[in-house]
Parts: structure tokens; C-alpha cells; sequence
């Protein structure tokens, strides 16, 4: 079991203040759609999600790691205690928090719903997939399936009767889902029959759930190439029949699962369907060829979800840093670097340890304030939804606009957070004994999986950047600049605010940078730079999130006696923001400088230079 | 076995062009200390350990990593098919290739050994270890030992019969060796007892070798504390009788060894002496509390080898990536990005993975030259020792100032070029199928181990620069003034001359900043910006040296037709280097302004607001 160092942790006082001060969900409660939630209930969910996720799921992060899954008699077996965590968790009603009381839901706030999946997922990134990628797969049967799909699929598979997967991947279809080869054959009776092959399916099979209902992207007979002929289906493992009960074994099996660097507690599946050619599958609603439009919805909120994984497992990584730095005593102060008889302090005091500690504070801050802000432009479309048009738009740009930010920034940065995580905890975080290194592994894949990071940054610059005419990226631009002169001659943050200033200015050139290159046809600069750019991009958010919560921090400290505990915490805000002005921000303009300069080496070199053949 | 696409690759293409085109090794041969050697038996050298490399340690690195180290009976066992490496590897004579003559070793090149242990290392990492630690502790008897303890075991540790470690840590101990407790008693005839717990010792316990000798740190009673009271002693885990038979077991167990991220192949073991109390360790020498300088001879050596190590994982991820991106098809060119139905290309052929690929070639490349920069200043001082003060002086101070750089750098990017790796894989890259995910996972121990790599920049910082009243970092610096003096008109390279330039003015006004908070006392500005400091004038370096080796390249192409392989190799030299000036150098002056501004967030902010407790 886990040892009392890597038991979970959270920073619940960064959750409600993000809430209820930066945010201010609280103006959205107690009206519909939240009708039924006020603060309390929401201090509730987080307390009660917190206390889940030390005792439930995150005792099971380890053993999930070092166990992993395992094929037993053509089925996939999870590690020990993972049938469990499954029962209570729907039990417990955390997994159906924010999902549609039409649905079985507790219909709470996006924001919330971000909090409590930052801890169930922090607590056990490889456990809460299961859960996640199932009511992801019933919202898109509730959103596009028939009335009889509905009735038949989504009450089991928001109850935790059945599980559910998204099968797009193929052996020689990644990235380019459009390659996709496996096929559906109409029977004539609104059935077809699938065949084909699909790997890395996360939770493709599991002995969670007594069946497992399969939405596969497949392409029937006569439709035409490339992504726009596919079409979505349901694909259960066992048939289900019309009323309700369970039928025959579908031709769906799992010849084996990958053995992966991380994520062990999650089983990635190598699916063959149609090899007896018996797989019976059923279109998702009426209308063929939607496949990608289908699959897309689900892959926008699987986006949100991927970047809510990075900053989960970083913030994760933070805090045990953190405790490991106040705990661990080596040398002494370099107060005292000429005494060597000087006492040992804890890590914690050395200047480069404390640097690194803020770096990760301010970073894991800085992005869980971007999916707070991301998700309550979501309860405020739902707020404002066939009210106010204009409102209406705006929060939908932003919610599109930042989902890449938030998938790749998120994880690429997790990834670092929990490599400087290891570096902290020294020789003892390359060992398993610490939950660290696990967080290092587990994190890679966020980066790869749902779109990599690259196709994110290209679908920044080649979609999200020109959107409505460019108007989602000059309101979120423009409500930087509103920031800025508000706060440039601000006491504390006025400096931080210049900077901020200099880098906004550097990220609207940028765009305009893009505009130009796809203008004049220029489409190899794109590739090249898009990573950078949204790297830049979601800095300047990041940033700018940063120096307003430590604005409304300052303004709140000056009520807050010393002795209050608030009082640590609103320091932190301001010198988190003052940091990443100074040391990330300030980056900004020079190189968006060098990004714009466009160095074209790697384009223009031919491929044979690399040698080796 | 080995997949093929997973057998290890190295590009001696680069290996001959940095030893005989770069740095001119051929000038040294054929006269002493080389008199032995040519160029000839250099390329027989380089195929023959390539092919030992491919062959022998190279198909047991994937199985080292999976089946790792366990524990039986007390004993370590390592994996399958270590042992069988261990022997053909002392037979094949290549661990001794760079010892001196005198202990049996083929006395090569230092810069040879390089290129040699890049591949040893670099097809299996784990495995490489024991023979390295093995003669860098029979390194450290002969030069400060008896006449009897180089007879009794410099032999045996020569030729594979006994293995060799080095203990330093401790749990209260880590970088803070000075708080070292482990104890020595004497016993009154030159013997002492020594009683202690040792953790993290490589290759603490195996069954390659009969007998493994322990060099152990330890504090003899009454010895003053940190690190100038410490004595270094001879532990075998056999005792050794005079006339050179094994004897009596000491008291020395393993009672456990430690589950890692990567580098499973290498035992990481605790190490206890002396439980019973009879434990019997002999001074290395004659003169006691000579133990930290007599370890630090091991510790500038394990430092390099460390370098070496990150180079040769680095390499190894790249050449990996490049194989793969030359095989796998996904996705249609950019140019035909209008045409659906355009042909699938292999993926080296997207810009993104191109650049990504260069980045990785420059890097590895750069690294490469400076690890040969290096060696090749060993094997001048080796040449003009005793005949010539001014010339051995300067060799000295440039290793000593290299040292630093090449253990973090190296490190440091061979993560960063793992990662990489992994993300041109795609999702297959975080399978175990695949080298780059274990790459990855090995390379993080090597910013930690001999020294953390701040531990390094504090070193650079603190002693390196100023060595020798600032000789060395003159003369380094004056070295890359007089290039860019003779290149800045370059008809190709004067523009990446020019970044150069400008780097190199910022690399000098941080090295007078750091002069000026020492003068000052501003002691905590300098942990906080060293390891920046560091990565900035490792850039530095490289970047000359990757020009350096463009301007060569590029005057050789003009005698090399294109038809000839070598024309490929010269153009991609050139790229190398260009997309290092653009992308690298060309950020330094900005980074170093941002250093030299020494924001003191982190310093001021109190701990507590870090918040959580």
C-alpha cells in the first residue's frame, strides 16, 4: 500500500480560489442551469472527491503501475483493486458529476467538474480513463444515436453496467485517420457487418464492466476515400438485444494488449473485429458518412480531457516535490556557505530547489487557472444558451480556441514538471519507491495520444487562429490588452504587466505572421513554427491568468492578517506570477522574433544529409 | 532478440570525420604516446567495436531493461546474457583499449576510447557500467595505492576476474557526501574495520565477476567532519590473502537492490558493512583523510563517462528516430496538401519531423564534437606532458573546464533527444517494442548520478571559470574569437558567424556577472542562475563546433562529387550548423540578458507560500 510520502495530495485552496475568486462561478450559481448549486454543495463535491481520491483510487496508482494488465483466457484482466475503485466510483456518483441530469447526471458546473477530474485523475491517471472514455462513448450514442440506441446503450453505460471505448486507430492509420481501412458491409436490415483491424484502444477490453460497447470508425462498402467516407459505429462485445438483455459473443476479440511506458493500469488493446466474419455493428443514428463529424465531438472532449490528464498528474507531481523539499535535509544554507559546521536544512532553502518549486507552482497554477477559465466559458454557454447570441458565440470561440492550448501546453509541460519533480527528489526519484517517476512515464502519452501535440498546434494555427473571421483569437487578445491597461501602473504588478504587455504584442504579430505565410502560400513555414507558436500563445495566457489571480490576491491581502493561513497563499499568488513574468513571459518576444525570422534549414535540406544510409 | 529496426545503429561516418577531418587525431599517431598507433588500426577499431556493439551488448540491452536485476540467495543476478557479454567483452580486449600499457591496457587515444565507449555505451548503457566502474576503481589503486594493493589487484581488475565500485552515498548523505558516517576503526596493522550502510552503488553486487573490490568512503574515528575527514578504503567482498588467493567472505551483504525508471540491467544496490562487525577494509595508500581527492580522480572520470553515457543514449534515440521516420508512411506530402488522393510519403518527409530530426542530428553531432574536444585535449596533454608547461597547462584547464558542460549538457539533451524520439514514434514510441521509450527512461539517471547536473553548474561557476585566475575560460573564449575573427566573411556561414558573435559577447558578460555577485557576496543570485548559465555556455561551445565543422565540410565538398557518399554526409554537416546558429545560438544573447537581470522571485518568496502545509 502507499507509503504515507506518496499518498495524494491536492491544493484544495487553489481550487476554491480559482472557483469562487478568480472566476466567480459562484454569479452562475443557484440559477438554471445550475439551479441546484450553490457553494456549499460545490466545497462539498471537492472535499468528497478529495477524500475519494486519497482513499479510493489513489492507493491503487502504484500497484496499477508496477501490476499493469494482463491477458488471462482472452480477456484482459486489471490490476488488483481496480474492480473496486470501478463499483465505488459509481457508487459514489463522481463519474456522472457533470454530465445531463437527463442522463443520470448531477448536472454540476464544467469548472467544478474540472476540479474533481483533476483529483481523480491525479490520484490514478491510468484508472480514470476507463470511467472517462465510457461517458464520453454515451454522450456521443445521447447526442447522435436513435431514440432506441439511447434507451438500449446510455442508462447501462452511466451506471457502470457497461463500459465503453473510441476505436479510430489502425496499423497504418495514426495520425492520418483517413487511412482507415476497417470496413462495414450493409445487411440490409440497418445492421453491418465489421471488419478490421484496430490498435491502441484504452480500455478495449476489461473485467470492469459486464460489456463493453465499442464506437469504431469504419468505412462502408462504395464510400469514398479519406476521412469524409467514414462513418461511426456501435459495436458492442456481447450483442445486446432489443430488450435490454444480453445476446450472443459479437466477433470482436483481443489478440493482445502493449506492453507501455507508463499507463500500465490502463489496458491498451489490439482489437480485431470480423475476424469469423461475424462482428455485427450497428450505425450510430441514421445518416452514414458522419463518422468524423461523430467521432469529433467526442475528441473535443476527449482534448479537454487529455489536457485536464497533464495538469492532473503535473499538480500531482508538484505537491509531492514539494513535500519531499520540506522533508529531505541536505547541506547547509547558503547563508552560512562559509561555516561548515552550519546545520542542515531542508532542500526546500536552497535557492535552486525553491526556483524549481516555483517554477512548478507557478506553471501547474497557471494551467489549471487555463482549464478553470476554459470550462467556465463552458457553464456560461450553458448559462446563456439560445438567450444571448453574441455571448453565446463568444464563449464558444473561446472554448475552441483554447481546447489545443489546453491538450498540448498542459502536456508537454507535464511531462517537465514531473521531470524537475525527479530531479528534486534526487537518486530517490528514479526509484518507484516515489510516485514520481511513475508520473514522468504515465505522462508521455499525453503528448502523443488524442491528437498529437503537433496536430494540435496545427490545428491552432490552421483552423482555431482564423476561426469566425479571427474573431475568437482578437477576444481573447483583446481581453488581454483590457487587462493590461488596468493593471500597467499597477504597485506590485506593473513591471510583470509591461511584460505581459511586450509578449501580447509579440503572439498578435505571430498571428499575423500566419496570416501572411497562408496568404502568399507559403504552407512549409506553417509546420515549422506552429509548435512554437502555441507554446508562445499559451504562455501569454498562462501568464496573463497568473498576474490576475495575484491582482486579486494582493487586493485580498491586504485584509488577510499574517496570521490567517490566506495569507501564505496570496504571497504565493504574486510571487508565482512576478516569476513567470520574469522568466517566461519576458522570453516571449524574442522568440516570437525568431519564430517570424523563419529559418528554413530543415525545409531546404535534403533528406540524404542525414546519413546513414 | 532484437527486432531489426531496433538494432543499435551509430553513424561512423561522423566518428572518422570528427577524429581525422575535425580534430585531426592522425597528427598525434605514430609517435608517443601513440607510437602503436595509426589511422588504420583507428578504423579497425571503430568497425570492430561496432560490430561487437551490434552484435554481443546491443541484443541484450531491451532484455537487460525488462528483465532487469533481482536477488537470490543473497546474490545479485544480472540479466540474461550479461555475463556471456562480460566475458567476450574483456576477451575482445575493448574495456582496456584507453588503459596504459603498464596495467595491460592497448594505451589508445583518449579521443578513440570515446568514439569506442560511445558505441559500448550506447547499445546498452546498463551493461556498460560494470566494466567502466570496474576500471575506473583499478585507475584510482594504481595512482594512489601501495605496491602491494597494484599487484594484489590491479591484475585482476584488468581482466575481468574481479569487478569494481565506487561507494560514496549514504541516506543522510547525497550530495552532501561530507555528511558521510559511515566508520573505520583501526585495527593497529594497517587494517580497519569498517562499519556502514552504503545505497545507490552501481554493480554493488553481480555474478560477472569472482570477487568484486569496493572503494569505500568512510570516516576514520576521531576524524574531523565533512568531507576533509574522509578516508578511502579497499573493501573486497572477498577478502584477498597475499598471495593473491581469495580468502574469507568480508562482511559485506546486499540486502536489497532498487527498483529504477530505466538502467534495470545495472544492480543499484544497498550495501551494508560491517553488521557483524567484521568487515576488514584497507586504506587505499599509505596517508589517511585523502579520500574525497582520491575519489574526485574517479569522479572527473565517472563525470566524462557520464557525458559519454548521455551522448551515447542520445545517439543511439537519434538513430533510432531517423531509421524510423525513413520507414514509416503517414500522410501526404505538404506540397500536394490540396490533394486528398496525394500519395502517402514516409514521415521524414514532414517538415515538423524533418526539423525535429536536425534538431536531434545538431545536438547529437554537436555534443559528439565537444565529447571529442575533449578527449582530444587528453590526448595532448598525453603528448606534451613533461616537454612543454604552457601547452599542458592549457590542455589541463580546458578539460577541467569541459568536464562540467559535457556531464550536464550531454545529460540534460539526452533526455530532451529521447523525448523527441519518442514523439516521431508516435504512440508506438511508448511501446517497449520500441528502443526510444527505454532510452528515455535510462537517460534520467544521468542528470542525477556522479554529481546532480546543478552540482555541475556550481562546480563550473564556482571553481571552473575562475581556475587559474580565469586562464581557462580566457583561453576557451579566445579559441571561438579568433574562429569567428576568420569566418565572419564566410560566403555560407558568415551570417550563422555573426549569432555566434553575439552569443559569444553574451556567454563573456555573464561569466563578468557571476565574477561581480561573487565580489559582491550575492551568493544566492548564483544558484539560481547556474544551471542556466551552464546550458548557455554549453551552447556556445557546440555551436562553434558545430560551424567548425561545416566550414570543413563545406570546403571539402568542393572536391567531392555528388555522387559520392561523403557529398550527402558535407551537406548535412552544413545544415547541422546553420539550424544550430538560427534555432540555439540565436537565443542565447536574450536568455543571457534574462540571467544577468536576476529576477530574485524565488530567493524572496517565504517558503511557506508555497502553500499546503
Amino acid at each position: 500500500m502507499a507509503q504515507p510520502l506518496n499518498r495524494y495530495k491536492a491544493d484544495l485552496r487553489d481550487f476554491r480560489f480559482l472557483l469562487f475568486e478568480q472566476f466567480r462561478l459562484q454569479d452562475l450559481l443557484g440559477k438554471e442551469p445550475f439551479a441546484e448549486w450553490g457553494e456549499d454543495e460545490c466545497n462539498m463535491v471537492i472535499d468528497g472527491v478529495y477524500q475519494f481520491a486519497c482513499d479510493v483510487t489513489g492507493p491503487y496508482n502504484h500497484i496499477g503501475d508496477t501490476q499493469g494488465c494482463r491477458i488471462e483466457d482472452g480477456r484482459v484482466k486489471t490490476p488488483d483493486g481496480f474492480k473496486q475503485a470501478w463499483d465505488k466510483l459509481w457508487a459514489a456518483g463522481w463519474v456522472m458529476l457533470g454530465k445531463p441530469t437527463e442522463i443520470g447526471g448531477q448536472g454540476a458546473p464544467a469548472s467544478l467538474t474540472a476540479v474533481s477530474g483533476e483529483m481523480l485523475s491525479g490520484s490514478n491517471t491510468a484508472f480514470n480513463m476507463y470511467p472517462t472514455l465510457t461517458t464520453g462513448a454515451a454522450e456521443v450514442i445521447e447526442k447522435f444515436g436513435t431514440e432506441r440506441q439511447r434507451k438500449l446503450y446510455i442508462g447501462k453505460m452511466t451506471d457502470g453496467t457497461f463500459a465503453g471505448t473510441m476505436c479510430l486507430t489502425e496499423p497504418q492509420a495514426g495520425s492520418d485517420v483517413g487511412s482507415a481501412s476497417t470496413s462495414a458491409k450493409a445487411l440490409g436490415d440497418g445492421r453491418y457487418l465489421i471488419k478490421g483491424t484496430k490498435i491502441f484502444i484504452s480500455g478495449g477490453d476489461n473485467d470492469l464492466a459486464e460489456n463493453i460497447i465499442h464506437l469504431v470508425l469504419a468505412r462502408i462498402e462504395g464510400a469514398e476515400k479519406g476521412t469524409k467516407g467514414l462513418s461511426l459505429f456501435i459495436v458492442p462485445r456481447i450483442r445486446v438485444e432489443d430488450d435490454g438483455s444480453l445476446g450472443e459473443l459479437n466477433d470482436c476479440v483481443v489478440p493482445s494488449i502493449e506492453h507501455k511506458m507508463g499507463i500500465n493500469g490502463s489496458a491498451t488493446c489490439v482489437l480485431n473485429f470480423g475476424d469469423e466474419d461475424d462482428c455485427i455493428g450497428e450505425l450510430v443514428g441514421e445518416v452514414p458518412h458522419q463518422g468524423m463529424r461523430q467521432m469529433f465531438m467526442l475528441m473535443n472532449f476527449a482534448r479537454i480531457g487529455v489536457g485536464m490528464q497533464g495538469l492532473a498528474v503535473a499538480g500531482s507531481a508538484y505537491q509531492s516535490a514539494l513535500e519531499y523539499a520540506r522533508e529531505r535535509k541536505q547541506g547547509s544554507s547558503i547563508k552560512h556557505f562559509k561555516d561548515p559546521n552550519a546545520a542542515r536544512v531542508e532542500i526546500i532553502e536552497h535557492p535552486n530547489i525553491k526556483r524549481d518549486l516555483l517554477h512548478m507552482k507557478a506553471t501547474v497554477e497557471g494551467i489549471r487557472a487555463l482549464a478553470i477559465k476554459l470550462t467556465m466559458h463552458q457553464d456560461q454557454l450553458a448559462a446563456v444558451e439560445g438567450k444571448d447570441d453574441v455571448s453565446e458565440a463568444y464563449h464558444e470561440g473561446q472554448i475552441s480556441l483554447l481546447t489545443p492550448l489546453i491538450k498540448a501546453y498542459a502536456t508537454d509541460q507535464a511531462f517537465r514538471i514531473a521531470e524537475r519533480a525527479i530531479q528534486i527528489f534526487g537518486g530517490h526519484g528514479y526509484l518507484q519507491d516515489h510516485p514520481v517517476e511513475q508520473a514522468c512515464r504515465d505522462a508521455k502519452i499525453f503528448s502523443i495520444y488524442e491528437g498529437t501535440n503537433f496536430i494540435q498546434s496545427m490545428d491552432l494555427v490552421g483552423r482555431k487562429l482564423g476561426q469566425g473571421g479571427g474573431k475568437n483569437t482578437e477576444a481573447l487578445l483583446g481581453d488581454i490588452q483590457k487587462w493590461i491597461g488596468a493593471h500597467q501602473d499597477h504597485e506590485v504588478l506593473g513591471e510583470s504587466a509591461t511584460i505581459l504587455k511586450k509578449a501580447h504584442e509579440a503572439v498578435g504579430a505571430c498571428v499575423m505572421q500566419f496570416l501572411g505565410w497562408f496568404q502568399r502560400g507559403e504552407m512549409a513555414r506553417i509546420p515549422l513554427a506552429s509548435e512554437t507558436f502555441l507554446e508562445l500563445m499559451s504562455e501569454l495566457v498562462v501568464g496573463w491568468l497568473l498576474l490576475d489571480a495575484a491582482s486579486i490576491a494582493l487586493d485580498k491581502l491586504a485584509d488577510t492578517p499574517e496570521s490567517h493561513p490566506d495569507h501564505a497563499f496570496y504571497v504565493g499568488k504574486r510571487y508565482a506570477a512576478v516569476y513567470f513574468a520574469h522568466h517566461v513571459l519576458a522570453a516571449i518576444p524574442h522568440r516570437a522574433k525568431m519564430l517570424r525570422a523563419s529559418d528554413m534549414s530543415a525545409w531546404e535540406m535534403p533528406s540524404e544529409a542525414f546519413g546513414g544510409l
